[in-house]
């Protein structure tokens, strides 16, 4: 395994990034262009064989060849310095503007996701969330809706004019859920589940990938490497708590994990503080808090009824509670930007 | 949600116990007799609908209707208290003696394997692991040889007759898998694969169910239950450690689990000290333990040359010291059994 | 051991609070009156005998006798619903201002601490800290200059106008750190240190509770009790971070213990960035988290030249960076508040 | 700070050691002879000087001078490679025999001491415990009887024969504790207590050392420094549990500290599963557990009524309980040994 970062000299020809790129992919690289360098900037990973350094210094138009420390290459900001940028319809994750997702935890009906979507909508909401397949702990439990909950989705999408995401939790679902959604999702329990990584990599849609609850912030960032080497770049990483020995709550949000995240990755980084904290009292300080630790954007569980939701019901605001919430994140952030 | 335990009364007959069976089918649940207890025992899970316990308990023989606290049912002691004993080949995990499984932690040739295979069986272990598919963090890292692995293994058996255990991480894998080995393994990434845990479920060989590094024992547990819903009730738990703050190895063995999962649950446990430590001189220490604390099993990385493994080559043990430890192991089992 | 609340009729009398708080005197209680409360509250704990309440709710004017849930009694919103409010000489803690503290981590010279204290005080820093004597892991490395940085610290205050803060570590040492600051701190390493928690409690000092890194916030609060019930209600609870698997910061910053402390008690709580993450990059972000998350305070380690700093250099501000970031934090603060 | 070792020549004269010693101590270094190696061996600690490493490789008689890579020294394998024996009055702890440590948690009346001390000897147990200041997260738990404790212990050791430890917790009380007892003991909560560390770091009494169950083997060595720094080199190391996410046992044994401790360090280690797991039913696994996993000793808490017991009592074996785990455990220590 030897991975290498290609830097181009400044007066490099279009002809001499694209022999580094051949010569790389002969080597059995699997190289990518950056977008994010002037000048060209090449990033090859996956060869079994050795490189040789001087050799591909060697060639016109090289200026400098890397080994990258790090687990991951493409993800990392040695690759791609400049923020990624990724657009879900019109709406566009990692540009500066805070990103607001809301919806259910889980689509249980057509009223409650109309309800919903209505609410979170007016309230400023730009991506609609809400659930086909739901990982649950017990084989006993509310599992979702499935294809049912994708055509709801798609209707919703249709209604609102909100683009909708829904989570993928097995390789073979991943382009059924694909072709009703305009974002996937990879939950927390998956993100290790290589199978699905790869399968979510070959779609041509925006993911959320949700940081293990259990994992570092190296293995999340090569989790997403995972997806980004099978071809799909528009990854989105999702901070949502980590597992420690505190029980107050669910899990315990790390946002000293999105600045870490931010620094390593050229990926824009949300927050999603209700499935961290399991409780709707506490979603707002930590909503807010993640605005003001630089999120990219956030997202939260809204229900009209909780009392009656069938997954996560303690942990939804109610559509008023979420319309406070959400113009209080937007003045933080306004106050971030003067 | 509502999962039921019904309690025959001792002079109950078969036609009894066949009518509750009946009803409970037809109220939507999955019923299944205890193989552990006279009189019998009715367990019955997944209804969504309200069981009325005055109904059941009104029917002729039963003695008792229990709904279980837990939330696992069938793999709780509540619902068979005696020990299950499962039959790899002619190898029984849970019946009192101990059961040492070996061999390399991926299968890379057939050189590799052989060496390993003879010198395992000849120092006494009863089962051959080898992994044809690997989950590695990096998506850079060796992945395992797949179906080459599968068949070198199932030559291996031939030649040694040893049953062979590999790991399965993809559902669209499951089957092919099955068909070349003895027992399947559900790695500790995949704890929480539910389509996986699905599809191990309904094959028709016994199953090794690691613990998530993240996972509480009731969790576990719970996954065990994914299993055995389905349809396989031939699930053998494995501890391999948690993730701690602790650094000074890989993970943190917790042998209090081998423990609480033996009073909790009929399943037997074993333990996996190698990838618990990934590190070569901690695994005597660690194998020695989880014998003296009660478990049914332990499982060892054996390499003949370490420093060539592809896979975690810092934790395998060379033959010889397995063999120094597989004698150790026996002597403290006895001393047990006395 | 059984704590209890009495909660007085709206039109008792001061007599028939007196004659409750004598009742429960006799009884072996040490009883408190809420500040909080309209009518009035009493709290009493510490009874080794057991207590009648009905005996107690004969009492006159006496409305309602509870028996509190948590372990803490006096540090609970159940004994005082109001926010405490901690005056530092001129200073307000809890009082819906935003309070920074900041200076040097450890003093270290008088040039390094006039230096220092002019540009946080001009940065709006209100509070100065600098420690005296450092709990340090290793005994080979510095352990504070002592009473020499307690005079510096007391000339300091004399000479900037900022009140000061320095660590205790010692139960013999408590009484002359008192004498020279106006706020002493316990650590991180000794909240559960209770000769110490006592010592400070018998102080006329307001106090600085560190979380344990390894501590629960039940276990937290309980910490606090053991101040308060020496005599000492002027505690502020500070957030640290906790230890937990990842290893990109020293620590994982909780802030929903934040928001759970602030549900659950009266006392204020700050937020130390600093220590929490080790890393200077990452102070900025989690400083401004911690005033969205509701915050009365936040504690920063500033350091005129941090790769001279014998004690925690990396995570310390530059003057500048301090100045630009308090700013920051006081727009957030306005912001909320709007 | 800059720790160094000094290895002397095959050949060198005491008066050549001498020579060291001498020297280092004039450079500020407080310097020691490890007891355990042939040629001479000389460590020398906390001088805030610079070593000049080529005057000292220059005495006469030096053989090689190595500055040690962990932040502890005295209590390194590289000091002192042959294992520390701690005598306890006629009890070796570290000698390769297996000492069992029992008695109750708290010492509560002579009547329950009594009656403890003579099931426990009976047993097989060589050391009694029995703590008479015990740490309390509630203030309003019982918090031990004090020196009316010390005395009954002290009476129990003349009665029974068996040297008797407890528990110190304020730096006011070390003297008074090493007065009656036979061996001090710092608890888990207390570990990084740096002056309770040096004040037992000066008595002529031996120390059990608790993990922090919050902290790193190297920290807990680190502090086991602190304790040999200032004079006291008989040290025996207690692991008792570490925190984690696992919440079916108060914490999770870690007995894999067990082995590295034992390899980093040449003090011996004893375990504590009743602390550990606060459950009767998993003391005796974790208990053998401990043994075969190379522990020098067990300690375990016995009560003749643990439902009667003001601390801990869940946990407590019963004398007749405490009798078949002590003769397993010494017949595992015997199949190891052979």
């Amino acid at each position: 395994m030897a991975n290498v970062i290609v830097e181009m000299e400044p007066g490099a020809t279009a002809e001499q990034t694209g022999a580094v790129l051949t010569a790389l992919d002969e080597l059995g690289f699997e190289a990518r262009l950056s977008s994010g360098r002037v000048p060209d900037v090449v990033g090859a990973v996956g060869s079994a064989g050795q490189i040789d350094q001087e050799d591909l210094a060697g060639l016109a138009g090289v200026a400098r060849v890397v080994i990258p420390e790090s687990p991951f290459t493409f993800v990392s900001r040695e690759f791609q310095p400049v923020d990624t940028r990724i657009e879900v319809g019109p709406v566009v994750i990692g540009g500066g503007m805070l990103v607001v997702a809301a919806g259910p935890c889980a689509v249980e009906s057509r009223e409650q996701l109309w309800e919903t979507a209505a609410a979170v909508k007016a309230a400023g909401a730009q991506l609609l969330r809400g659930d086909a397949y739901k990982p649950r702990t017990s084989p006993y439990s509310f599992q979702g809706l499935g294809e049912e909950a994708l055509k709801l989705l798609a209707d919703a999408r249709a209604e609102f004019g909100l683009p909708v995401i829904a989570e993928v939790l097995d390789p073979r679902h991943v382009e059924l859920v694909a072709g009703y959604v305009d974002m996937l999702r990879v939950g927390t329990r998956n993100m290790s589940n290589y199978p699905l990584l790869a399968e979510v990599g070959r779609q041509a849609k925006p993911v959320q990938l949700k940081r293990g609850f259990n994992a570092t912030v190296d293995e999340w960032l090569t989790a997403a490497e995972y997806i980004y080497k099978e071809g799909n770049p528009r990854i989105v990483l999702v901070e949502r708590g980590i597992r420690t020995f505190e029980t107050a709550a669910r899990n315990t949000l790390d946002l000293t994990a999105v600045a870490v995240a931010k620094r390593l990755s050229h990926l824009p980084v949300m927050v999603d503080p209700s499935h961290a904290s399991g409780r709707r009292e506490l979603v707002g300080p930590l909503a807010l808090a993640a605005v003001a630790a630089g999120a990219d954007g956030v997202m939260i569980d809204v229900h009209p009824h909780p009392e009656e939701a069938k997954v996560d019901g303690p942990q939804a605001l109610l559509p008023a509670e979420f319309a406070d919430l959400a113009a209080r994140m937007f003045r933080v952030k306004e106050a971030l930007g003067a």
